[in-house]
């Protein structure tokens, strides 16, 4: 490992292109073990799963072990079935997130609950969920084992707490951070994490991989919170004021609300306990979120876990695959600009 | 292994608790392991779980792990854990099931979807879902850990094949048998081979106690689906007439319509999708069940599968074990008389 220093906040407009081009031949096999491992002799289980998985999704984290185990110019093939069970746990996790929100918009698509209904859902989440441990197992490394089945454990836990803060303006910064850390920054970390297994690297390289890959996590679930507050539906692939209308506290809401005087904190009392859910409502969340600067505030925050994401791995010698993961660091974050 | 002789049919009452007798102290360690491990610093994990857990359930699939263990003389303690995953497994696919059939009573109380709602329990079940993963992991067998999930999938297959053969009169004996065959059975299965792997015995007696579990199983679900046209809440813990009133197409329904004229075929199908559901309705389905003789070999054919169970195990050596597992065969079926 060589030190090298990258700073977030390059003129340039930051792109995901490098890590798409660095990974497109390995991401092209882990394509055909996801296609074929989704298979079933019940013809439901991969319309319903193609249907999300062809859906038009950026594979980020599959994309992310791939990306990994270039930066540690690792030659073997195990990668690609690890990285198809990655992105088989985390369809599931969409499929079960979709039925529990009852969402009908995921990047711009219908949702599968909408089409196929709640029932079937639930049991293609859990046929996926099965299958990415069966890939797991031919793999038959434990230690991927433990570091995804944990994984898995924690995102159901961090699901659930968000589920009891829902409409619950008490919600704090430190919860809020708990949640995303569970829900979204567990798997990215571990996505990275099982590339340094498979090349049998030491524990501080596992360890400096998990922390690119959480803290990038927390990031990019900071910025989809913000976009929220001032996406469309053509740019993200779900409406803005989503959250805002399902009273999910998010950031830009926690801080707007502990930043306004007695009358704002009645705003968003009633607007996070479903009484203010107009287009005007919206309107002036939006507004209020600007005036208290909770979202410039949110994104500050999405830079902080950018930038250390970037940080950890800065032991590692450069080259394409670490400017390319510096860049998705930026990309993640210039999405909301 | 020393070849016995058993036949069903004895002339006392069969009983489980030869069975629970024999693995009472285990289990006791195994209920240990299974309140640990459904904590969680989220509360409302563990109420939920602890809601169905502590239900009343007779655990039979981990006593099923705990007898084959004692008729294999197996004297270590690594099967108290994998257990409590196999009972893991089980309650996640409880809580899911109970989603999709949007079912309000279960073990004669209210289900967790009705008291938490369907989020509750569709996350709820993932997190205990992973949990078992993790406890498999933390055994370290990867044999154990491949027979698991894949009975996983296989359950989650099972599940998608009844949801889409749902109202539908044309399904036949073999799909039936295919559905109980992964949905119960695979479970079933499982639970008997772990014992094998732990104890480290031939394929062959893995096979063996792989082929009870499975005929067992069969013989289990088969009876549930006779008793839903004899039983009542008090006994099953959950009313006669719901799997009628739901559309589900099992055996007893599969063959009154085989053996019905084309007014009994007509009445089959405006049942079964959903134009025949009340109390007068049920109450013909269940004479005309009854004329076709549609029950009696519904629990001839489990009769079939009990006794293939037995003598799956005829080879092992006879004992307080043996009996036992031959015992809890015959209580499955005599259940329904």
């Amino acid at each position: 490992m060589s030190a090298t220093l990258h700073r977030l906040g390059a003129s340039r407009t930051p792109s995901l292109d490098p890590m798409l081009a660095l990974t497109a031949h390995d991401m092209n096999l882990v394509n055909q073990t996801i296609l074929a491992r989704m298979q079933s002799d019940i013809p439901l289980i991969p319309e319903l799963a193609g249907h999300l998985i062809a859906g038009g999704g950026k594979r980020m984290r599959p994309m992310l072990t791939l990306a990994s185990a270039r930066l540690l110019d690792y030659s073997g093939t195990r990668h690609h079935r690890l990285a198809a069970a990655v992105e088989f746990i985390h369809t599931a996790t969409l499929l079960h997130d979709d039925v529990v929100d009852s969402s009908d918009l995921r990047r711009g698509r219908r949702t599968a609950n909408i089409i196929w209904g709640n029932p079937a859902s639930v049991l293609v989440g859990d046929f996926l969920f099965s299958r990415s441990f069966e890939l797991m197992v031919e793999d038959g490394s434990l230690k991927v084992l433990k570091i995804l089945s944990n994984a898995s454990a924690v995102i159901a836990e961090g699901e659930v707490n968000q589920l009891t803060a829902v409409r619950r303006i008490d919600l704090d910064e430190q919860r809020y951070l708990d949640i995303i850390g569970a829900k979204t920054a567990a798997l990215f970390a571990a996505a990275c994490r099982i590339a340094a297994v498979v090349a049998e690297r030491p524990e501080a390289e596992e360890a400096s991989l998990d922390a690119y890959g959480r803290n990038l996590g927390v990031a990019f679930q900071l910025v989809d919170d913000a976009l929220d507050y001032v996406s469309d539906a053509g740019t993200m692939g779900k409406d803005a004021g989503d959250d805002f209308r399902e009273g999910k506290v998010t950031l830009p809401i926690i801080l707007a609300h502990a930043r306004a005087d007695a009358e704002g904190r009645r705003f968003w009392k009633d607007a996070v306990e479903g009484r203010r859910d107009s287009d005007a409502d919206f309107a002036e969340a939006v507004a209020r979120i600007r005036d208290t600067r909770a979202l410039d505030d949110t994104l500050a925050r999405a830079r902080h876990y950018g930038q250390r994401a970037v940080d950890a791995i800065g032991p590692f010698a450069g080259g394409a695959a670490k400017d390319a993961m510096v860049e998705a660091v930026e990309f993640a974050i210039a999405r909301a600009y």
